[in-house]
């Protein structure tokens, strides 16, 4: 079978970095054009473990080189830089896979939490990836907004419970991610005695993935409900913890609702036993364990941030796009122990 | 000034350690007497870090001669344990500060979570040695029951807002608490392998610590909140983290209610910005934040598991009972960075 | 191409994951055996991250059901149980890569440091699994003893200088190593309180890698080199640094050595800058740096002491004892960040 | 007894925190001073943990101001800023603890390796305040140039064996250190995902610490040994690991003259069991293990490389400096477990 040619822009960072290791091996995609803001670099000089593997030349970026070579593009970058780029590259009928925020809320919502919004007729087109909830959309679209990390891991842990949730009641998500989530900037939250034998929460009630998690719950369930999100960083490099807490409208039986819901899903896990991280660090999967007294329940759901909650759903994304089987080439084996 | 003469039974384990660390150079404490099951060591052999240090012998632990040495003694013991060496040593008129579950709960509460009780007599006459909610009882007291570290951080947190929740709504907290508070046996739950780079929930929503916040929150409030407690294991030696999500009948200022309530406070401190476990950890200080959104209520409390949340608490608890200053010998200086 | 069937004995540990991990997806190797002392358990209850990755049962460890389904095993069990299992199979007919020392030194030196041998007709046959001097006796071998995770790196890094070294001078070898060195058992030393924040030597100048060190050292060079052996216990769970530090005969260009000694190597990179161990974890290479002061040298080399250390090498000796290219189905891709 | 007041110049980074932390309650000593580049702001402020503890005023460093109120200063300073204000402190009858690089090596050196020296003439009548080899010098000293972190682990530990090694064999310093020994500002080396689960060398063989212990070898043994000396970076915060390893003459019984040549010193402990850096964390302890196999000699100090290797030890310099015990107000209690 022929092979597809992809492009990754926005190669320096953990998820660029990602991106390649998951695709230098992939079945169906071939990698033909690699870029950063400035280029003029190899890949394994960007990544040193990528050397004697992938040393790739790496270009400056530019959209009419990745309409050359490539026939969907992966934009690992900023937001507000992505949508200029995405806006290019789908004039020149390039999909795009975007892993920024560009594309993720709706016009008003965006706007409010990031910035003007420079791409208005594309965003109405945007499929949201998470193939869990959109797999249709997915396959049929030119433009999908990769989810954020921690709405993957909040709405995947909450959808199953979505018809039986008490309306008037707040939903509450305390989430704990590893330090990669913050990028590969160093700044003094970073540094590692900062980080290490700590924790602590930041952006309490006011992170940007918020109100991403409400309009997603939203859309699916009809309802507006309260979304109230809390993410701490975590003395650990890659890896994401979701614990949320809901009330229902009257007693269910949590277990056999989450164990149906996902029985025939390829990325999720149900556990008997409170997930972990390390479990799903490294691949796709989504696990995930309920427990309930009465109508309170604990949802507690791991990903990995820079798989599912980026690189390898965004691949996913590109199998579905390109009418391959989602699973193809995707990462399922945990960097345990 | 004469100091006092003080044991600590159960000097093997973290807590033990701390009890010595803090009372080697305590002013008006003197400890004469140390022991463990088995004795015959001395206290540089159980904790090599003390070499040169403090180097008493340690005893087998025996009631008799305590009461012959010391007018106080600390119980660094596991529960059941404690309440068979309590009795005895209040019967010889020795003051006790227990660290274990023994004497926390009600009757019937304990005798549901752990076992059956067979002190109910002085059980009934234990002061729960919580400062903020019980000092003058405390002062008067001859048996302490030294709260958990996880109700300790727990209250301190959810303390000030008690008269303004909704009576309706269950109080959610999730917890994070570093491996030390599991003890020092080793299990595969304790292996570095198990825990480093990793997260999860244990015993969520079943610990035995659920209804210890309960009572006490029911004691002081006068109303029986739904408590739904999960604790995590975090990648950290020691300090703790709560996070409460609470819900307020009307908009309250939460940040004013907080400041307000520990003005006075010696070892409780607010913070402005989210409170980290590594400000806390080496002290007796709970530091705490809050946050909110309508009536939605975030609390962010930290402590040091061995320290406020056992073995400095504890040694507040004695200095009250021995009618010293609260803050005598308390460490307040934390082990950063 | 039709797959060679293969057994792993020993399935519960992590040499015995990493070569499932490695095996599932290996292009000419197909897992039709597994097993553990007791058997009777599903291969994702003994590793639940395998849970939807690898579920096949795992049998209690019979040399002659290895025999029927398996024409190479692969053993990943203590030292002394290892050599009783491997002669049985080799009276089957089963070829056999050992990961235990059983068949790693000499006769008397493994008596002296290890125990009685009971299959020293065997023992004269292995061959000794380091590719990078033994390849040819590998591609030809029954029984291979896969090197140790200490000697495979410190050989790797000393070997290009053999020629040049003074030969009256000791090797200081300083090893740096993750706990999972240490394996799965809990006990003190595995405790994450101790491991954490931490860093200690233990067998300083006596661990059993000295003399395989030694012993394979002098087999290259005809010189019999006083070997100085120290590790140290890392808190990190996987990888492994080794400084070596030496003494030349006359001044050289070390990384000009260095560099050609290794230029056709596949799993082996020189490096320009000081070698780190998350570069190499998750892979079969060995990093390799060199810098000099005079005479005086210092090689810093790195692999992951699970995979080149354990599990990739011996994949590589099957790879080699069954005619495959000795990099089919190797990982090289590290868990970086 | 009337208080010395002191000033700390330097009070943002981590040593001028040690500083504090210690000097808060010395029973001699009374800051009076403290001073940043900057200024304007409160020593809470710059270390949050601080609050409730010590919130003095941190002015904008002038040396007239400290004249005024101290009489000794530590400067905890990068070099060269040091020396323009030790110089002007000294002239205003100030005494200083220096605990920059600025007046620990002879002119020559100093400038080979770091700068050109601008106050020479100090310079001269510095002393080297490692107490166990500078005792009465430091007594009478005006200025005392505070060790490295490296060498005073290094130094303490070769020290006993210094007349019995031999002449012409170099002597290999293999360093580990916490992350908190290259300082508080973010850079790529000091990145959480950098460090975590990783270790590496950095400047191998030409870190500027190998000078300064090879000068002080000299001028206690008189012979100019070659040493070679390689730092490796650690994913702790805090603590130090020194493994050296030495050749001697003829065979020594190295247990017995480690433990004589320190019976009477009051900070440093011999083991009988190899270091670890848990044990000194938090202290002035130089704890230190040595093994030996025929001339070949492993030894192993631990240190706390901001306490012992900097703050701790620069108080101990200043309690001989000022006629106290040397052991007044010196942490030994470490940050166990």
């Amino acid at each position: 079978m022929k092979k597809i040619n992809v492009a990754i822009i926005g190669a320096s960072g953990y998820t660029g970095l990602e991106l390649m290791k998951i695709l230098i091996n992939h079945p169906h995609f071939e990698i033909t054009y690699i870029a950063t803001t400035e280029g003029g670099i190899k890949a394994s000089a960007l990544h040193p473990s990528l050397v004697k593997v992938f040393e790739q030349e790496v270009h400056k970026a530019d959209a009419k080189e990745v309409a050359k070579h490539a026939e969907l593009a992966f934009l690992a970058l900023p937001h507000k830089a992505a949508m200029g780029f995405a806006k290019e590259l789908l004039a020149l009928q390039v999909k795009v896979v975007d892993l920024s925020a560009d594309y993720r809320l709706g016009l008003e919502a965006y706007e409010k939490h990031y910035c003007e919004h420079e791409d208005k007729e594309n965003l109405e087109l945007a499929v949201y990836g998470l193939p869990e909830i959109n797999k249709s959309n997915i396959q049929k679209a030119s433009l999908v907004a990769n989810p954020g990390c921690y709405p993957t891991a909040s709405i995947l842990g909450i959808l199953p419970f979505l018809p039986y949730l008490k309306k008037d009641a707040p939903i509450f998500i305390d989430a704990k991610s590893g330090v990669s989530g913050a990028g590969k900037k160093p700044t003094l939250t970073s540094h590692f005695v900062t980080i290490n034998e700590n924790i602590f929460a930041y952006n309490p009630l006011k992170h940007r993935h918020e109100p991403e998690i409400a309009e997603k719950l939203r859309l699916v369930s009809g309802h507006d409900y309260e979304v109230n999100f809390v993410p701490h960083l975590l003395p650990v490099s890659r890896g994401m913890l979701i614990s949320a807490y809901l009330q229902t409208k009257e007693l269910i039986n949590a277990k056999e609702i989450l164990t149906q819901f996902y029985q025939d899903a390829r990325f999720v896990r149900v556990r008997e036993v409170p997930v972990d991280i390390k479990s799903t660090a490294g691949t796709n999967f989504c696990d995930i364990f309920v427990s309930q007294k009465g109508n309170s329940i604990f949802v507690s759901s791991s990903i990995d941030n820079l798989l599912r909650g980026a690189s390898s759903q965004a691949v996913v994304n590109a199998n579905l796009m390109c009418g391959f089987d989602e699973a193809a080439g995707i990462p399922i084996i945990a960097y345990v122990p």
